[in-house]
C-alpha cells in the first residue's frame, strides 16, 4: 500500500473510459489526495457520480488546470492529449495516456504492467497505454514467449463499438432498433452502417493499405515485447457488439510447442483466464466477459496444418484491458516508484 | 440453352435456401418440365409463391415422392438427405445436395462449377455442394493457384445467422429487440446468446477441438483444389449479422507473389468482384453485398511481415454462394452433360 498520496487528474472524464477510470480509481483505492475531473467546455460544470456514490464536478480543461497535479490519467483522444502534454509537463505531473499520440515515441514507455513494467522507470514525463486490441494480445503472447520463442502471429480482430466512444454505442443501439423496424438510419459514427453488419476498417487507411488500427496492433506488440523481428500481421474488423474485443489468433513458434504446456502456462498466468472446455461449450464470448478484469483465452488447439503453430480465441473488456484498467495499473506501478524515491530521500 | 427439359424436385423447399432455390430456378430459366416442391409434414399442403409470382403447393416428402424426377436439388439437412438418398437413386434421379452428408465421400464430386466443374462427370448419382464458407474461399484461391502455388492459408470467419436457418434469423431479430429493451431472452438457436455477441463455435466440436464447421472448410477446400498437401487452418465464428459470410484470410504462396498481379487476376475472375479502394472506403461488407451473386474481395494487401503472403477480406451471400446459387449452377452444368448424352444417342 502506498504511503504517499498523490493529486490526480482524469482528462476526458466524461467518456466511456473516463467514467470507468473514476470508478476503478475509487474501487482499487488508488492513493489520491485530490481528484480532479477534466473535460471539454461542453461537459464542464456537470456533476458526475461514481459507482461508489461520490459526486464530482467536472472542471474545464485548460493550460492552468494541471497546477499542483502529480499524475494525469488521460483518455481524451490524441489531439487533446497532444494539446495539453506541455502544460502537464510544466506542472511537473506524469501523464499516463490512453491515446495513440505518443505510443511509438522512442522516449515514451508503452506499458502493460504484467508484460513490461520495468519500462516504466525510463519515462520522461509520459507513459503510454497501448491500443485496446494490443493489450490482451501482448499479455497472452508474453506468457508464452518466456518459454517458446514466437516466430509469426496472424491476427483477425472482432472489435466492439465502445472502442469508438459513447456516440458509437448509441448509434449501434438506435440503428439496430431502426433496422429491426425496417427503417433507414443516417449513420455517422462509422463510415458504413454497423447494425447487423461488419466494417473491415478501424481508423484511417495508411499508405500501405493497412488501417492505422492494424498498424498500431502490429507496432505496439513489437515494442512491448522488445521484438522488432517478430513477424506479426493483422486485419481489424468492427463488429456489432457493444463492449469487449475478440481476436482470432494463429501463433507460430520457432520450434514445436507442446499444447499441454501452453495451456499449463496460460492457466498460471496472472490476470489471464484459460476458459477452454469445448465439450461443455466453454469459451469466452464478449457478452459474457464484459465488466470482468482478466483477459480470457479459449479455443486453444494445435494448428492442424502446422505442428509449430496453434490457434486461439482471445476476448477482453476493451474499456478495462488496454484502457481504464491498464491505465490505473500503470499508475499503481508508478506510485510504487515514486514512493520508493520519497523513502530514499 | 438446354434442348431438353427435366423434371425437378426441390427437397427442403420451405427453408432459407429452398425458397431461394425456387426463385433462382425460375429467374435463371432452368430447363424444367415439372417442378415439385417437397418438405416435411409440417409444411406439406402449404402454398409457396415465387418472386416471379408463380404459386406451388408444397408436397410431402416420402420414399415415393421422387418417381419420374430427373434432378433433385436438396437443402434439407444431412439426416433428411441421407434418409431419402436411396429413394432418389432408385428413381433414377441425380441428387445435388447442399448438406454435409456426402461431401467427403470419395465417389461424390464436391463442386463449385467455376473451380472444378470437370469433377461433375464422375458422379454416381450424387453431387455435393460445399459448405457456404468454403465456396467463396475456394473460388478466390483457385483463381490465384493457377499462377502462384499456394502453401498455407489461415482463415478466420465471420458467419451470419442465416447459415443456421430461418429460426436462427428470427432469434437474432427477437433477441436483439429484447436486448435493446433490456429484457432477457431464452435462446435456443445457438448455444449462447447471439444478440450483440459473437459465438466462436459453429456446429459441434470434434475430437481435435476443432468444430465440424472448421474441419468442413479445411477438408472441402483441399478436396476441391485437389490439394491434399495444402496447409490450411480455420477458426469459425458466428456473428450477429443476418445474411452473408465474411472471412479474413492470410494466404502464403510458395514464392513471392506480386500484389499487382494478384489484383489483376482477381479483377479478371468470373463471378468474383475485386472491391478494393481503401482511399474511398470501398471494400465489401455483408449488408451491402447481400442479394448479390458474385464473391466480393477487398482489403487486399501484402502481408507486412511476410513477402510471400497477402491478407484479404472475402464476403459473399451465403444463401447464394455455397448454397442455392451454387446448387443451380451445378444443375446447369449437369444439364449440359445430360443434353450432350441425349444428342449422342
Amino acid at each position: 500500500m502506498s504511503q504517499q498520496k498523490y493529486n490526480l487528474a482524469i482528462l476526458g472524464a466524461t467518456g466511456n473510459v473516463g467514467r470507468l477510470l473514476l470508478d476503478l480509481v475509487e474501487q482499487r483505492n488508488f492513493p489520491f489526495a485530490q481528484l480532479k475531473l477534466l473535460a471539454s467546455p461542453n461537459s464542464a460544470g456537470k456533476t458526475i457520480t461514481s459507482s461508489q456514490g461520490n459526486s464530482y464536478t467536472v472542471e474545464l480543461t485548460d493550460e492552468n488546470a494541471f497546477a499542483g497535479i502529480d499524475i494525469v490519467f488521460a483518455s481524451a483522444g490524441a489531439s487533446t492529449t497532444k494539446k495539453y502534454a506541455e502544460s502537464i509537463k510544466k506542472a511537473g505531473a506524469v501523464l499516463i495516456d490512453n491515446s495513440s499520440a505518443f505510443r511509438m515515441d522512442a522516449d515514451v514507455p508503452l506499458v502493460v504492467p504484467q508484460v513490461n513494467k520495468e519500462d516504466i522507470k525510463n519515462h520522461k514525463g509520459i507513459i503510454a497505454n497501448p491500443n485496446c486490441s494490443t493489450a490482451p494480445l501482448v499479455l497472452a503472447l508474453k506468457a508464452l514467449e518466456k518459454q517458446f520463442k514466437i516466430k509469426r502471429v496472424v491476427v483477425s480482430t472482432y472489435q466492439s463499438v465502445s472502442g469508438a466512444g459513447k456516440e458509437a454505442m448509441e448509434e449501434l443501439s438506435i440503428s439496430s432498433a431502426k433496422a429491426l423496424d425496417n427503417k433507414e438510419h443516417d449513420y455517422k459514427a462509422f463510415v458504413k452502417p454497423i447494425a447487423f453488419n461488419l466494417i473491415p476498417q478501424i481508423d484511417v487507411f495508411l499508405e500501405n493499405d493497412y488501417t492505422k488500427e492494424e498498424m498500431k496492433l502490429i507496432n505496439e506488440t513489437k515494442k512491448m515485447l522488445h521484438r522488432d523481428d517478430l513477424e506479426i500481421t493483422c486485419t481489424a474488423v468492427r463488429v456489432p457488439v457493444f463492449i469487449s474485443h475478440s481476436e482470432s489468433v494463429n501463433i507460430e513458434f520457432e520450434k514445436e510447442a507442446d499444447l499441454a504446456v501452453i495451456k499449463e502456462i496460460w492457466s498460471n498466468t496472472d490476470d489471464l483466464i484459460l476458459l477452454d472446455k469445448p465439450e461443455e461449450s466453454l469459451y469466452p464470448t464478449p457478452l459474457e466477459i464484459t465488466g470482468k478484469d482478466p483477459v480470457y483465452v479459449g479455443r486453444v488447439r494445435q494448428d492442424n496444418s502446422n505442428p509449430k503453430a496453434i490457434n486461439c480465441w482471445i476476448v477482453s473488456d476493451n474499456l478495462r484491458i488496454g484502457a481504464a484498467l491498464n491505465t490505473v495499473r500503470i499508475g499503481e506501478e508508478l506510485v510504487k516508484i515514486l514512493d520508493s524515491k520519497t523513502c530514499n530521500i
